[in-house]
This record gives C-alpha cells, sequence and structure tokens, in this order.
C-alpha cells in the first residue's frame, strides 16, 4: 500500500487513494466534511475530505472513482474551490447550479452495475446513507460504510485532540445533571423507548453539564451517550476528566467508559438494558450516523425521533436567561468600546485623507482584545467575519492574511462576531459606517435594519413559530423586490454552540430538519437580515432575541422578545423619513436601554460617544 | 312501526326513534349535519338532525341510545342550543369547554361491550368514520353505517329538490369542459392514478362548467362523477337537465346518468375503468362519504389525495380574474349606494333623536335590492350578518324575526355579505358608524383597519402561504393582548361557494385540512380580522384580495394583491394618529381607487357622498 503525506502533492495524494481501493475492490470513494457527531466545525483528525483535495471549506462531498474526481459544494465556496483545485486535477460541480450533475447521477453515469462504493460512515449520517442508497438503487451496488480509505493511506494524519473536560457549574447550568436526566427518561418513557443515543456533542455538553475544548469555537467533548433507564453511560476520553470529576459523575449517575468502546456497546444494547427486552432505542437519524445505525442490532427497534435533548436545551431556564442579559451586557461593553475605537481611527483616516491602520483581521485582533478583558470570557463564539466593503457581501466571509485590507474611511464594514463567556455565549452583527455612503447605501441599510427591528417587537400568543414571523424581517427588502437567501435567525446555545437547532427563523419550512417548534419562554434565537449587492456591500444587522413572557390576557398568554444584545446601530447609515414611527419608536428605546445599561461601564471619552450614537431619530 | 311527522313534538320523535332502533337491534344512533357532499349548508332532505332534536344549527351532532340523548355544538351555538333543545329531554354538551365529554367517551360510558352504533354513512366522510372506529375500538362494537334510521320514521320529509342545470358560459368560465377535464386527466396520470371520485359539488360544478341552484346561496347541483381515462360519468337529476344540455355534454364526453346510481356504478369502477386493472382510484376521504368507500369493491386500489380540482379550481383563469373585477364592480356600486342611503337615514334619526326606520333584517333586505340592480346578479352568496351593536359580537349572528332590532344613530353595525353575479362571487363586510363612538370603539375600528390593510399590502416571492402572512393582520390586536378567534381568510369561488379551500388565511396549521398551500397567482382569499366584545360590540373589516404577479427582478417572482372589493371603510370609526403613514397611504391610495372607480356610476348626491366618504386623511 502506498502511503502518502501531507507533503505530497494532491495529485500523488489521489494515485495513492486509487491504488489502494484497487486492492480493496472499491470502485468509487465518498468523502464527505463532517466528524462522527455531525458538528459544524471539524477538527484536524477528520479533515480527510481536505487531506484528499486540498479544498478546506466547511461543506463539500468529494468522490473518486478510478479515472474521475469531483467536488461538489455550495455557492459560497464557488470561488475558494475553483482556487483550491486547480492543478489536482478534480472537478468542480457547483451544487445548486442549474445543469449541475448530482452526485448520485455521476456515480451512475461512472460506475458499472453492482461496483462497491464506500464512505465513512461515521461522517455521515443514517438519513443521508438511506438518501443515497434510495438515489442509486438503480445501480445494485455494494455500499459499504464501515472502512476509511483516506485515513488509512494518511502517514501523519494529525490525532484526535481530547482537551480536558470541566464542570460546568450549577450557578450557571441553573439544573444540575440529575435534574436534566430525571426529565430526558420521562420524555423517553412518553415516548414509549427505554433508552437514548446521542451523538450531538452539544447535546452531551447541556446533558452532562460538563465542557470541553474539541471542536473550534464549541466548548464542547468528543463524545456519545447511551442513557437507559437505569444508567447513563458516558464514552469519551478518560485521560481528559480528572479523577474528582469522574467521581462526581458517578456520584450523578453517570459512568464514564472510552470513547472507542462506544460502537461496541451498542452492538449489545439489549444487555445495557435488560429491564424492557426488545429494548427501544430512541435516536434520531438525522444526526446519529450510520455507522451507529450498523452498530445497532438488528432486532433492537429504532425510534427515530429528533433528540428530547435538543428541545429542552433550546429553552433556557430562569438561571440561563439571567446569564444571557449578564453575557451581554459585558459583550456590549466590549462591542461599544471597540466601536468608539473604530470610528475614532474612521475618523482620524478621514481627516488626513489616508488609509486607516486597521484591517480586517486585526480589527477582528482589536474586538476579541476588548472581548477578552471581560468577566468570565472563554474565547470568541466563532470565527470573526470582518469584511469590508464588497467583503461584506461574501455572507461566510473570513478574512484570510491573502484576502485581507486595510479599511478605509467610506463606506462600510461588516462585522458578525460573537464570544463565548461561561454564564452565556453572544452573537452580533453591526454594520458600520466608516464614512460618506451614497443614498442608495443608506436606503438599503434602513430597509435591513427595519425588518430587524419589526421581528424583534413582533408580539404573539403561543404556538406560533419562527415561520410565522419571517414575514417581518423581509418586508422592507420584499416590497422593493429585493432579499436575502439565507435565514434570518438560528437558536444560539448557552456557553454552547453558537448554532443550535431547533428555533429558526424562516418561511420556508419546507426542507427544515428539524421542524420548527412554536416559540417558548426561553428560547434564543438571532434577528438577522441583510442585504448584498456582490462586488460592492454588504448589509446585515443581527441581536439575539431572547423569548419572554408577554402579557396574559382573556386571550392567553403572550409572547414576545428582549433584545439582549447592546449596542448601537450605527445611526449615520439610517434614513429616518424612511422609517416608521413605530419603528423609530423602538430604535429610540432600545439606544436609551444600551446608553444606561452600558454607559456605567465605559470612560468619559467613550461614554460621550456611546450617548451621541444612541441620540434620539 | 311508529312513524312520527313535524308537527309531533321532539320526545314524540325520540320515542318513535327508539322504538325504530330497538326493532332493528341498534344501540346508539349518531345524527350529524351535513350531506352526501360536504356541503355548507344542508338542504331540507338532508336535516335530519333538526328532526330530530330541534336544532337548527349549522353544525351538530345528536347520539340518541335507549336511555340518554345528547347534542354537540360549538361555541357558535351554545345560547341557541340551549334554548331550542330545553324540555326535550336532550342534553347540550359544549364543543371545545374544559370537562365536555367527548362524543365516543359518552358512548364507551353508555354501551356495553359489542352494542350496535349506527349512522347514516352518506352524511359524514370516510376520515371522520375511521377517527370514531379508533376512538371506540375498546368497545368492540358494531359500526353500521348503511341506513338512515332517521329517514325511515319521518313522515313528512321534504323531498331532496332538483332545480335546473345551465351551462356555464365560456365567456365567464375562461376555460372549456373540455380542457378541465384534459388537465384533470394528466393530473390523475401524473399520480400514478386512472379514475377519480368527485363527490364536492363546487368541484363538480367547476368541472363541467354548470351551475345548478340545489345548495342555499350556492349555485351548485346535486351530483356526483366518476371521470377515468376515457370517461366522464355525470350522476345528477336528469330531469333537470334539457336535452340540448345533455347532447352538449355527450359531445364533450361527460354522459348523464341518475344521482342513485352512482354508488351501483362504484361497486363495478373496475368495469368502468378497464384499461388499467386494478383500478388505482383517487378521492378525498376527508370529503367523500363513507359509503362512497363502502360502495368500492375491496380489491381496488384507492389513492387518498386531496382533489386535483380543487387546486386547480382555486387559481382563478385570467377570463375569471377580469370577471372577478368585474363583480366587485357592481357590486361596489351596489354597497357604496347602500351605504349612502344607510348613513342618510341615521344622519335624520340623530337630528330627531329617534331610532332608524330600519332593522336588520330590513337593512339585509335593501342591501340586496340595490345588488339586484346590477348586471348579472344572481342572489347573494350567502345569508347577509346584519348585526347591530352587540349583535355584531356574534360572530355567525343571522338575524332572525324574534333577535331583529331597530338600527340607532349611535355605535356601530356590523353588516358581512356578498353576491353571486355570473362572473363572479363577492364577500365583503364593512363595520358602519351610524353615531358617536369612544375612544375605545374608535381604537379597536382603527386597530382592525391597520391589520387588514397590512396584510393586503404584503408583497413576497413565491412560496409563501396564509400561514406566513397571517401575523400581519394579527399585529395591531396581538400588541394590545386582544384576538380574534376565526380565520383571517378563506378562498372564494367563481360563480361558486363562497367559502372555497384550499387557499385559507391562518397562522396555525396545525389542524388545516386540507393544508395551506403557497399562494399563487389567481388566487382570491378573503382578508377579514375581526374583533368582537360580547354584549358590546363586533368589528370586522374585510375585502376579498386576488394575487396578482409583482415585480420580477434578480430575486425571483413576487407577488401581491389586489383588493378587488371597492367600497369605502367608514373614515368616521378611524384615529389617524394611531396609523403608521405606510398604512394611511395605503388606505388613500384605496379609497382613491374606489372613488375613481365607482363614481361615474353614482347619481350626484351618492358621489358627493362618496366623495367625501373616501377623502385623504
Amino acid at each position: 500500500m502506498t502511503i502518502v503525506s501531507s507533503k505530497s502533492s494532491i495529485p500523488d495524494r489521489l494515485t495513492a487513494l486509487r491504488e489502494h481501493m484497487r486492492a480493496k475492490a472499491i470502485d468509487a470513494c465518498i468523502v464527505p466534511t463532517g466528524d462522527p457527531h455531525m458538528s459544524e466545525y471539524t477538527s484536524n483528525h477528520y479533515k480527510t475530505l481536505e487531506f484528499i483535495t486540498g479544498f478546506t471549506g466547511s461543506a463539500g462531498t468529494a468522490v473518486i472513482t478510478s479515472d474521475a474526481a469531483g467536488l461538489w459544494t455550495d455557492n459560497r465556496y464557488f470561488l475558494q474551490a475553483a482556487d483550491q483545485l486547480s492543478g489536482s486535477g478534480i472537478t468542480l460541480y457547483k451544487e445548486g447550479m442549474p445543469g449541475t450533475i448530482k452526485i448520485h447521477e455521476f456515480l451512475l453515469q461512472k460506475l458499472q452495475l453492482n461496483s462497491t462504493i464506500c464512505v465513512d460512515g461515521r461522517l455521515v449520517s443514517n438519513a443521508w446513507m438511506n438518501k443515497l442508497r434510495r438515489d442509486v438503487a438503480a445501480g445494485n451496488y455494494n455500499l459499504c460504510a464501515d472502512i476509511d480509505p483516506v485515513g488509512e493511506i494518511w502517514t501523519d494524519r494529525p490525532e484526535a485532540e481530547y482537551n480536558i473536560v470541566v464542570n460546568y457549574p450549577l450557578q450557571y447550568a441553573g439544573m444540575t445533571r440529575v435534574e436534566k436526566i430525571k426529565i430526558i427518561r420521562e420524555d423517553l418513557s412518553a415516548a414509549g423507548t427505554n433508552a437514548l443515543v446521542l451523538s450531538m456533542l452539544s447535546d452531551i455538553a447541556w446533558l452532562t453539564n460538563l465542557r470541553g475544548g474539541d471542536v473550534l469555537c464549541n466548548p464542547v467533548f468528543f463524545s456519545f451517550v447511551i442513557l437507559t433507564e437505569e444508567t447513563v453511560l458516558l464514552y469519551a476520553e478518560p485521560d481528559a476528566f480528572s479523577p474528582e470529576l469522574v467521581q462526581e459523575l458517578a456520584r450523578d449517575g453517570i459512568q464514564l467508559f472510552p470513547y472507542k468502546r462506544f460502537y461496541y456497546d451498542l452492538e449489545k444494547i439489549k444487555e445495557i438494558t435488560p429491564v424492557n427486552s426488545p429494548a427501544a432505542v430512541m435516536l434520531d437519524r438525522e444526526t446519529c450516523s450510520e455507522l451507529i445505525f450498523r452498530s445497532l442490532p438488528e432486532d433492537v427497534r429504532v425510534v427515530n425521533e429528533y433528540s428530547p435533548v435538543m428541545r429542552r436545551k433550546a429553552i433556557k431556564n430562569p438561571v440561563e436567561m439571567d446569564g444571557i442579559r449578564s453575557a451581554h451586557l459585558k459583550d456590549g461593553i466590549a462591542m461599544c468600546r471597540f466601536l468608539y475605537w473604530l470610528k475614532g481611527v474612521a475618523a482620524k483616516a478621514a481627516e488626513t485623507c489616508s488609509k486607516m491602520e486597521i484591517t480586517e483581521l486585526s480589527a477582528a485582533e482589536k474586538l476579541h482584545e476588548f472581548r477578552a478583558e471581560q468577566e468570565l470570557f472563554m474565547g470568541d463564539s466563532f470565527e470573526a467575519i470582518v469584511g469590508y466593503g464588497s467583503h461584506g457581501a461574501v455572507v461566510h466571509y473570513s478574512a484570510t492574511p491573502e484576502s485581507n485590507v486595510a479599511l478605509e474611511p467610506h463606506g462600510m464594514v461588516l462585522i458578525d462576531s460573537g464570544g463565548q463567556y461561561l454564564d452565556g455565549t453572544t452573537d452580533i452583527t453591526r454594520t458600520i459606517v466608516l464614512g460618506s455612503l451614497c443614498e442608495k447605501e443608506k436606503t438599503l441599510f434602513t430597509a435591513v435594519l427595519r425588518g430587524h427591528i419589526n421581528l424583534a417587537r413582533a408580539v404573539f400568543p403561543k404556538g406560533l413559530s419562527g415561520a410565522n414571523l419571517d414575514y417581518l424581517a423581509h418586508e422592507p427588502l420584499w416590497q422593493m423586490g429585493l432579499d436575502y437567501l439565507h435565514t434570518t435567525g438560528h437558536g444560539v446555545g448557552h456557553y454552547l454552540n453558537v448554532h443550535e437547532d431547533p428555533n429558526e427563523i424562516y418561511w420556508d419550512e419546507t426542507d427544515m430538519i428539524p421542524p420548527m417548534p412554536p416559540f417558548e419562554e426561553g428560547m434564543l434565537s438571532s434577528d438577522e437580515p441583510g442585504y448584498y449587492e456582490d462586488d460592492h456591500f454588504g448589509i446585515r444587522h443581527e441581536s439575539l432575541l431572547l423569548c419572554i413572557a408577554g402579557d396574559t390576557t382573556a386571550y392567553g398568554q403572550f409572547l414576545k422578545f428582549e433584545e439582549v444584545t447592546l449596542a448601537p446601530f450605527d445611526l449615520e447609515g439610517i434614513i429616518p423619513e424612511q422609517m416608521q414611527p413605530d419603528e423609530i419608536n423602538y430604535l429610540n428605546t432600545y439606544h436609551e436601554t444600551v446608553y444606561s445599561l452600558i454607559a456605567p461601564h465605559l470612560n468619559e471619552e467613550e461614554r460621550t460617544w456611546l450617548r451621541e450614537a444612541t441620540r434620539k431619530i
């Protein structure tokens, strides 16, 4: 077997893989992005797609046959992928573009009947695999999901990294792990099941009141859980746990086992859940991997349900709600100090007609420093997006040393960033005016802000979901025949992942997995409409909205939102005459709240600036 | 067998029924409202519920056992049912009230195991019957659905009435029956079926371009259709068709058979559809009766789908869209002349501090007269609701000689009415201010109107449904903790039924049958938010909205609404300061449209009044 390292060229790596495939009688190899937990960010150990193609985007799938190779990715990565694949011999297939061949069509076209297709079954969900099975049924292929062919030829593959796992204190969690396990057992019982398999890392961190650092920006740790009526089996790296923590977990009914033992225990799950036999195991085919399914005995009854942990986790308890407010106060202080600094540098550059001494990367660094000064700050909640001018129009732009540009004292810079604090996770976008804007830019800045405000000020009875409210955020753009092509809002974890299902906000539920639930008191969602003009500018206004109780009247319990993010929207971008009085009132009230809460924590110059930045319009 | 007539008392009728049940070994008899076509209004022949209970409401179900009798109805009819049932020995069960026993619980409580329950299988849907079967499974009952026990003891039961059936001219229909049959056959084929059973009268009238007069206010005729790849079998009363019409239908591929032969032909449907065997029959379990299902051979494959006719019918063609505009112009002329007259009488009464010489019933009569003067007017599209003062708060109020009151020159009268014109069906509600209103009434009048306007001015891309937009109509009330407990909008037929599925507008899709489809160009829906204060007043503002094409931009095809209803909203009820500028602009533009289109058709006094009633605010 030829083995290759990261020092060899992509064509050499492909040659080695094809030789390995020939030896193993594999006709096609599918290489996805992802890890065994369907995490949003992939750690180095699992970057098999990057190793074999050179493509570094966060979403993509490669297919390699004996004489063809393709990479499928979405429009966020068309430019980047074209660049990174050049010279590799791998063809780029642009997903969602008319005429682009689909992966299953490619397979049916390239392979003969009865061929063998291989994919690492840890990295794809059972639902994904089932869909592939249906899509290529005509080929009568042998679908093999229990080997990792790229891993087998990769000599210098980084080890999976395990960082220390720590207790998440009750003063921030608001609920003990024993209480959480109890309600989840009740959920299982109500669904007629007696075991639950968890593989989503945020679910496991929430349930166990533990936090780690194994995934970029997400304080989670590689692990699985099998929860039964009597036991909680936690599979993780034992060395990451202190002996005291292991003891504490044991006292709370959680037994720690090595991560790799998980699949083995799945096979004998009926012995683990002896109370009712046959065991009825609840798991979610959309997030549990193909390998998890394959590891379960065939005669186990599987109940395919979205994890009850995901649902419970989305509804923050009163302690978490207080933590959210506290974290956002600190984040607001950092943001306001940053904005004062940024505006000051822009003003100085304008005076001297020079570029600013700030780049996209250095601005992100500076913002990080302001956040790092705050209590309980643990790190960024995602890699900050600082997009100046036309870079703002690239929705998932991430500045690199190559793309990095200096800011200039005109136009706008879009800054989407967030912090992890022990008492909560933040996510905020402000579009900052660095100098003069034209009328059109201001009109769009105002329209996007109106959408943001109209969603934030919604009041509604229990029962409505994000699909019922999303129109509000889109309306000002739709009235002009314009739009933004991303969801309006996502759920946010509690000192956990910045993107957490299921409480999204978007009108189109057709492909929503999991389905959108009704809002409940304690749900935290982002409100982030935008507008992007290719090669020109990008605008996005984002705060987090905490769903809280409104009045209870003869018509029942009403709900509303508290805009917990605390930083001014740039008044230099707004045309007040294009706003409705209700919208102006909301903005003025919000800005007054920002000032009254943040000002006491600023120095005098900053405070003077904030007074002006939050003035009534 | 004791037989009874409408002259005997309800207790006597119940005694006769129980005797009949004993003779037939029936332990419980379920008597629903409805006809074999799930029509909204029940014709006299099918009023078995009214005959056996005395209850005249449009929705209710009675259950009669040897020693108990109950009637279930909803909150619209609690007062009326209590009144009509008093002294009958029948207990009123208030549906939806906490603690009310459900029908299946009642049956399980009253009946012994293996009892026989009987219901007229023509009057309940197969879906309803399946639910009953599941709900009472514990009783192991014999459910009998092929007899009509109340009908069997009812001596003076009115005959089913058949009125003349006429051609609906192409100049109004916009599409020949041959073309319609062709596209429906394509729909069937696409769904892998080769036959369609239709029992909804509006579906049949649309498909065949025929109209009748068998159901109150609905220009439909009692009929069934079996449509196959080769034939269209229409089952109706042959005497209702002229020989010329029968010939014309035959030329177009429609064979006419007697109404009663339908169930017989269902039994031999495999002979009717010989091309593919076994036949795959599409029908909708929610609207097709239990008897239709029972009549199909057991080995026929039934595909349960919402009728493709319903879907096609909801999307009006260009000729129908023009007809809708024309019908609404005439209806607007009638409404404006009526409003001028009503306002004049109110003003005169105010001068003399006397009651008006108008009652709820006479106002409805007068409005009918104004409509009857218009070209192509065929009758009212439903029984007009004229509710003065507190009567306005009864959502489905219908004035009777007993409830009828004189209008007075103060407060508001809610008038919900509509007309059938050969070129379209109208449905309009205006709440008319007859004298002084207090601040609270005006605030609510304004809030409801703001909701109406915000829905009417929506602009959105293809894909959104009424569930995505409904928030707009509710918002001003929700912001005050208030609400209205009915849907915001319903579909409207084309010289057909005033209530037609599936294009409803309501946020809660949970129990929507059929499910709400996305809006399409040509859909006609009502926009009718309201507010009702028990014992005080009712407000509702309703126009019909025709979905039309908006701009096509880089973001795709946008849709918007044309408010086709043309009559002023009463400016005396509005507090302009409580409206947003966008709302005021919309109202002013709408009122200017009303004036410019309607004024040329009015006399000078009416025109002067309309100028003032549509003035800019």
